[in-house]
C-alpha cells in the first residue's frame, strides 16, 4: 500500500505507545499530514480538515505537490477556503492506507502487516490522532475544524474530547451517530468483501486480493453517493455501446449506469486497503458521540464549546441524512454556540461538497471569512 | 424448487411451443395460478393480480388452502379486493421458482433445468403468460388488472400487448421502465450472486449452493424496500444482544438492523432460485415500455384503452420513485383513461402496499367499488 501514499505527504508521530479508545495499543504509529498555505507567528490561522473514508491528505495541490488535491477546487489561494490567508492541514485518518497507520502498516511486533490482528479501530482513536498531530505541529488552537462526511464524525468526536482545540467549527454531511439505512448499507460493503474468498479472513496479498469483494462494496457505496435524480439526468436509461461492453456475461452490465459503477470501482479496489475499509467502516457504525460521552447524543453536543459554526447538509443525501445535520446545528445551538445550519437543495446528494461547489463554494467562504 | 409451490396451486398450460419475445421458445411451458372467489356466468368480474418479484400465486387464504397469503390483509371476503364480490387471480410470474416455468424447470429437451440456459425472458413475456392464463380461464375481459412492484411492469406490458383484456387497471409501486439507480442495486444483486463462486456460472445444485450471493442480493433488496426513516424509529441504533449473536466475526453483525436483514435473507435465500432471480431481475432493468411499444414512455401510455384506472406511490419509495407513477397516471390520462393519482406518505417504502393496509385498504376499496 505504500504506493498510494501522497509523494509530499508529511508524518507526525504518536507517541510511541499509542493506546487505542477500545484498549488496543500501537507502537511508533505515526498520522500523515499535509499543508496548505503558511502559519502566521501567533498560530492563530489553522484550519484542520478531517476526511470521509477514502481521502489521503493531499487536499489540494502547493508548491511540493502541484497535482490536484481531493478538494481542490474548495481549497487553495483566493478559494473558499482561501490558503492566502488560512494555513490547512489535512489529516489521512488513523487506520486508513494512505500513509497513516493501518492495518496494511507493518506491526513492529511481527514484522508483518497488522491486517486483522490490527487493534479495534474508533472514531475517537481518528480524532485523537488528528489532535495530536495538530498539537506536533505547534498549533494549541485550531481556528477552525472542518470535518466532511466521516470526518464530520470525527471531528465532533475531537471536539468533545479535546475542548478549546477549536474555536470554530464546519461540519459538511456529517452525523453524531450512524443511523440504521447507512449501518446496513456499510454491513454489505463488509459482508461483500468478507464473503470474496480471496480476502481470507483478512490474510491476502497483491496476487490473492479481494478484487472482486471491492469492487461490490464500492459500487454500493456509490449507490448512496449520489442522488437517484442526477442518476435520471445523468444517465437515463442509455445503454452500453456494444465495443465498449467488456465481457459477454449474459448477466454483466448493460447500461451506463453499471458502465461508470464498474469504471470507477475498478479505479478504486487496488487503491484502498480492505482490512482499512473493514476497520474504518465499522468505526463508523459504532460512532456515537452520545454514547461516547455517556450522555444523550443532544446533551453530547450542546457541551461542545465553540465560538461559531456552520452545518450544512444536502436534500438528496441518503447516507447522511439532513435530519443528522440538523441534530449537529441544533445541538451546537443549545450550548450556546452562534450556529448556522444550511439545508442545500442539491442534486449531487451526499458527495455535493466534493462536485458542487458552486453551491458549497459561498456559504463556506462567507463563514470562513467571518471568524 | 418443486417444494416452494404452493399447494392449492393450478396450472394453466402455455401453448406447446411458446415464443419469447426476444426469440427463445418453451416447449409445454407452464403458469401456476391461484383463485380467490367466483367467476359469475357472465364472467365479468375477475380481478387479475400480478405480482411483485418473489411472491406465488396464493395471493390469499381459500378453502384449497387456508394458510395466509402473501396480500392477505388485502384480498378476501369483505377485504379491500373483497372476494364475495370479485374473483380473483394471481399467477406465479413466468420465470419465477413457485410453478410456472423457470430456470428451475426440467428443459424437456435435455431433462435436466434449464438453468442458465433459460431463454432470455422479458416483462413481455411474464405479461403474455398472464394474459394466456386468463383467457385459458375462460375470462375475455378483466374487470380489473392489478399490478404490484414489478406486477407493475408486467401489467403495463400486457395492457400494450393485450388490448381490450382489462376494463379497469390499479397499478401500485409500478413503473413504465427501470431508472438508472434501481438498476444499479440490481446489478449490485446480479453480481453478489455471480461473484458466488458456488453459483457456478447457473450450474449449482442444493449441495453447491450460491447461499452466500443470495443473502447478500437479498439483504441489498431490503434496504431498497422500505425507508431509512422507518428503520430509524424501528431499529434506531439498538445492538444485537450478546446471547444472540450467532457468529464471533470480529466483522459480523452487531446492530438489529443487521439482525433484521440476515434474519429475513436466511428464509429467502433456499426459497428463491438463484437463476430465476437473475433472469427476473434483468427482465425489470431491460423493461422499458415506450421502447416495446416503438415510441415514447408518454406515447406508449396514452395508446393505453382502459375506462378506469388508479395509480398509487409512496413518497418514501427510493426503488419505484413516485415520479414513475405519476408518469404512469399522467400518460394514462393523455390517453383518455379516467385516471386517478395517489401520493401516499407512508413511511414504509416501497413495500407499504404489503404492511401499510391501512391507508392502501381503503383507496383500494373506493376505486374497486367504482368499477
Amino acid at each position: 500500500m505504500r504506493e498510494f501514499v501522497p509523494p509530499a505527504a508529511r508524518f507526525a508521530d504518536l507517541p510511541a505507545e499509542f493506546t487505542l479508545r477500545r484498549g488496543g495499543t500501537l507502537s511508533g504509529a505515526r498520522v500523515a499530514y499535509e499543508t496548505v498555505g503558511r502559519l502566521t507567528p501567533e498560530r492563530d490561522n489553522a484550519v484542520l480538515v478531517l476526511t470521509g473514508l477514502s481521502p489521503d491528505s493531499h487536499v489540494a495541490s502547493h508548491p511540493q505537490d502541484p497535482s490536484p488535491g481531493w478538494w481542490e477546487a474548495m481549497v487553495g489561494p483566493g478559494k473558499p477556503v482561501d490558503t492566502d490567508r488560512w494555513f490547512v492541514i489535512c489529516v489521512n485518518a488513523l487506520g486508513s492506507c494512505k500513509g497513516s497507520t493501518g492495518p496494511a502498516s507493518t506491526d513492529p511486533g511481527t514484522g508483518r502487516p497488522y491486517g486483522p490482528d490490527f487493534p479495534e479501530l474508533s472514531m475517537e482513536d481518528v480524532a485523537d490522532a488528528a489532535a495530536h498531530t495538530v498539537r506536533a505541529l505547534g498549533v494549541e488552537r485550531l481556528a477552525c475544524l472542518v470535518g466532511t462526511s466521516m470526518g464530520g464524525m470525527s471531528a465532533l468526536s475531537l471536539l468533545a474530547r479535546h475542548p478549546g482545540l477549536a474555536r470554530a467549527h464546519l461540519n459538511i454531511c456529517g452525523a453524531a451517530n450512524s443511523l440504521p439505512f447507512a449501518t446496513a448499507i456499510r454491513s454489505l460493503q463488509r459482508e461483500a468483501i468478507r464473503f470474496d474468498p480471496q480476502w481470507n479472513e483478512g490474510r491476502y496479498d497483491s496476487a490473492t486480493y479481494p478484487h472482486r469483494g471491492m469492487l461490490t462494496a464500492r459500487k454500493l457505496g456509490m449507490t448512496t453517493y449520489r442522488s437517484a435524480r442526477e442518476w435520471d439526468s445523468r444517465f437515463g436509461r442509455s445503454r452500453i455501446a456494444a465495443e465498449r461492453r467488456t465481457d459477454d456475461d449474459p448477466f454483466g452490465p448493460e447500461f451506463e449506469v453499471e458502465a461508470y459503477l464498474d469504471c470507477h470501482a475498478r479505479k478504486f479496489a487496488r487503491r484502498f486497503d480492505p482490512n482499512s475499509y473493514l476497520f474504518l467502516s465499522r468505526a463508523m457504525d459504532r460512532f456515537d458521540l452520545g454514547e461516547s460521552c455517556a450522555t444523550t447524543t443532544a446533551r453530547a453536543l450542546a457541551r461542545i464549546r465553540l465560538e461559531k459554526a456552520l452545518v450544512i447538509g444536502v436534500e438528496t443525501d441518503i447516507l447522511f441524512p439532513l435530519r443528522q445535520q440538523r441534530e449537529i446545528a441544533d445541538g451546537l445551538a443549545a450550548g450556546g454556540t452562534d450556529t448556522a445550519f444550511l439545508a442545500l437543495e442539491s442534486e449531487e446528494g451526499h458527495d455535493a461538497f466534493l462536485v458542487d461547489i458552486d453551491r458549497f463554494g459561498t456559504p463556506v467562504a462567507k463563514f470562513l471569512t467571518t471568524l
